[in-house]
């Protein structure tokens, strides 16, 4: 039996110029995690989040994390946690949620139309500021879903645990011990039952999906070095081994221009396509257009959608992101780099383990340099890696997310994967435990982390709508 | 007959002090031409040089050069010609002397021990300062020349114009135009009958030598370019053919370790190797261990020092400059760039055309890439070039060179060539159509575009005898 949830959503539709005007406020406060600067503005809007929250009556708590690693005359923002009911009903199931209340950088200089500090809407409802959709948008939706079953009466579903971080867009700091200590027995995230993450967005502009599955990244460099110092190539040019040389030889042995990895015994680490899963791939709401109007091109590898999401969620692939230590800049410089690291990563999928990628890259990028005979020294390593991520999309959370999509959008949605990382969602199933979820409230043309980042009023109202519902079905799920 | 020179060495010696002095006060004006802000201080180096020669009695001349290309807002420092004697002595030789009143960018915070605008003479005679040896030491070297011809009461012998530039450290704007216009019969350098340019350096540090080539450089762009904008790796790994990948293989096509360049044809081009240039090359006062030294490495290509001459005079080199465009920060960043331009040289030698160079390398970079497949878009461009540089070093230009380092130093100076270009050797050559020479007053350790230049007080004293020598033997070399 679906709740009803006719009061519940006739209250969000009344109070959301109110909603907006909260977004507004929240956009205001410049809370960019990556420029010191601005850290007491990240402080700021951590506190207003905490503000609102206990205006509503939950019981919130601002955590400190510390010194902020390599910049220890900078306090990290606190974790904000809280929990609604203030007061745990044991008879309720308990569901943690969490985004995050910093932004990525943004100057009205980088190419923004509007001022990216001030919520602009225009008349197609799109509204325009740092954060409306990544993430300030989806974490007030909570605050919001609070409000409105007070002012409709409605008794709350769930016991709510709240998790807002500040560091997100500067390699969410801090967080993960946090995360790991507060999951412990007795801890203030030990009774959670399932976690949701409204973090990401909509494979496309029309269509809402739930997410079930992360791609791993392992970021590598090879460093290859040689004189002590960079020399003038008419001095030096045919007398001395360039690493630079080296080093586009190697990294141009790494994959092709199809997208294949290089790397022997990759793919064998890749867990083989069945049938059934084959067959999910037809459904989803996805065209080549999409991928070719997000790419800004038609350079795509494959030219089909369903080889296109297998490419971009189920397969690995390697990117070279570039060169430090050679000349960069525009123009002509004759420059013998003396040490250059090349810079790429893999992103994996089930069921490479992170360590094997490893071994075959080190013993791999090795024997392309011992081929080239070089006097060079060459060092190959992990600057960093994550795991890849996949939940049982059969689980009560995602069937609760589910009905609440079809309750809200009158559509199935589409049980997606992304191709990117969001390190926390693994963090979060290995201190909890439990199944998690992702459901977005963006869609893909929101342009989080570029100019112009908006959210549509639609997605805000009818997320606020979704967020609810969930946690309304999320009552009525029956073990799985 | 070896013109009778002990009064003159006896006056430079006598007046050492003084010349030194003298450089103190050129290195004490921060002539940096690449530093808009220093703009006054090029222009006050230029107006010190003038006076100093006007203080002697030199007919001397400012002349503008125009605004500076790009930085329209930027007066050009002045060329700055002169002629000494002021009156032309038809019965004499004129030769035109080439130099540079600018220097390099330099702050004590770079790694200076000693602060780069004052001279700093340490207790074995190093001169350290910014301009020292790159060129305010030579271009001081010629004025040192005509105040002890005075001082020693000795006749002038040669007419001696005088060419000093102040944009030489960034690219002579303005210079090539001027020289040809000046050349022109009736114009300033119209009877030059040779050239001597003193702005390069010995092959090491005991012997030195007379510069009868240059190498030339053609420096390329190779732009890819696929995606709209830069893409994150995660959500377009897998699915979009990247502009990276390509790149690094067709840069990875176009040399190989040992240096050996790959695009046919090249080779071919190079005019063949004669077995009395073969012979020249044991001669020269060069170790293996001056290359070490210099490369701070033991990563040359070849292992002996007549291979290693010949790779850095005689033959060709491609070197590997970097990558514009791509992620080349530390730490790890998962861009996917959306265009990205490698960047590569040739140094080309007699009897390489420029432009069949260009023919060969376009249609080598445009095969490669076609291999690949991809529907990125490629294009490969010329960003400069200048044409390498040969004169004969049997003409009385030289062989009154030859005798006055034989006079000064009591040694045959080593007749070398250098890797690198200078390109404004080129122009005096063909505007004049007049042999030229290279004379380098500093030898191989002095760090021009260094931290920590210095110009040995040894080479300077020497030097200036050296400089006023070549000027009397010039006087009394028959015609070739």
């Amino acid at each position: 039996m679906a709740p009803n949830l006719d009061s519940f959503f006739k209250t969000v539709d009344d109070n959301a110029e109110h909603f907006i005007d909260r977004l507004r406020k929240a956009v205001a406060i410049p809370s960019v995690s990556a420029e010191d600067e601005r850290r007491p503005d990240v402080v700021k809007m951590g506190m207003f989040l905490k503000e609102q929250l206990e205006g509503l009556g939950a019981n919130m708590e601002a955590r400190p994390l510390g010194k902020q690693p390599g910049k220890e005359h900078l306090e990290l923002p606190p974790a904000i946690v809280g929990r609604y009911p203030a007061k745990k009903d044991d008879s309720k199931r308990t569901i943690l949620v969490y985004g995050h209340y910093d932004v990525q950088p943004a100057n009205l200089s980088d190419g923004w139309n509007t001022e990216p500090f001030k919520l602009s809407v225009d008349d197609k409802g799109r509204m325009y500021g740092r954060g409306s959709t990544d993430d300030k948008g989806p974490v007030l939706g909570w605050v919001n879903v609070i409000e409105s079953h007070q002012k409709a009466g409605i008794d709350f579903p769930v016991n709510l645990l709240m998790c807002f971080e500040g560091m997100e867009e500067y390699g969410s700091e801090g967080l993960d011990d946090f995360i790991i200590a507060e999951c412990k027995p007795g801890k203030f995230f030990a009774d959670a039952d399932a976690v949701c993450i409204s973090d990401n967005y909509w494979l496309g502009t029309e269509k809402p999906c739930l997410t079930y599955g992360l791609r791993g990244c392992s970021y590598y460099s090879i460093e290859i070095s040689g004189p002590g110092q960079d020399l003038h190539s008419g001095v030096f040019g045919g007398t001395a081994q360039e690493p630079m040389t080296d080093l586009v030889r190697v990294m141009g042995s790494l994959v092709d221009t199809h997208g294949k990895i290089q790397i022997p015994g990759i793919y064998e680490l890749v867990a083989p396509l069945s049938k059934e899963e084959q067959g999910l791939y037809e459904n989803i709401a996805f065209t080549m257009d999409n991928l070719y109007e997000s790419l800004g091109s038609t350079t795509g590898i494959f030219d089909n959608k369903e080889e296109t999401l297998m490419g971009r969620w189920r397969y690995p692939s390697l990117s070279l992101h570039g060169v430090e230590g050679a000349f960069s800049a525009p123009g002509a410089k004759t420059v013998i780099p003396a040490k250059v690291v090349g810079k790429f990563s893999i992103r994996t999928v089930p069921d490479m383990e992170p360590h094997e990628v490893d071994s075959l890259v080190y013993s791999y990028v090795q024997e392309q340099f011992k081929k080239l005979g070089s006097k060079n020294k060459m060092k190959c390593h992990l600057q960093h890696s994550g795991k890849w991520w996949v939940a049982s999309p059969k689980h009560w959370n995602f069937t609760a997310a589910a009905k609440a999509v079809e309750k809200v959008w009158h559509v199935q949605p589409d049980l997606t994967r992304e191709g990117g990382s969001i390190p926390v969602t693994l963090t979060f199933e290995q201190a909890t435990g439990k199944n998690v979820l992702l459901l977005p409230m963006g869609s893909s043309t929101d342009a989080a982390h570029s100019i112009n980042e908006k959210l549509d009023r639609r997605n805000y109202v009818e997320g606020i709508k979704l967020l609810g519902t969930y946690l309304n079905f999320v009552a009525e799920e029956p073990m799985e």
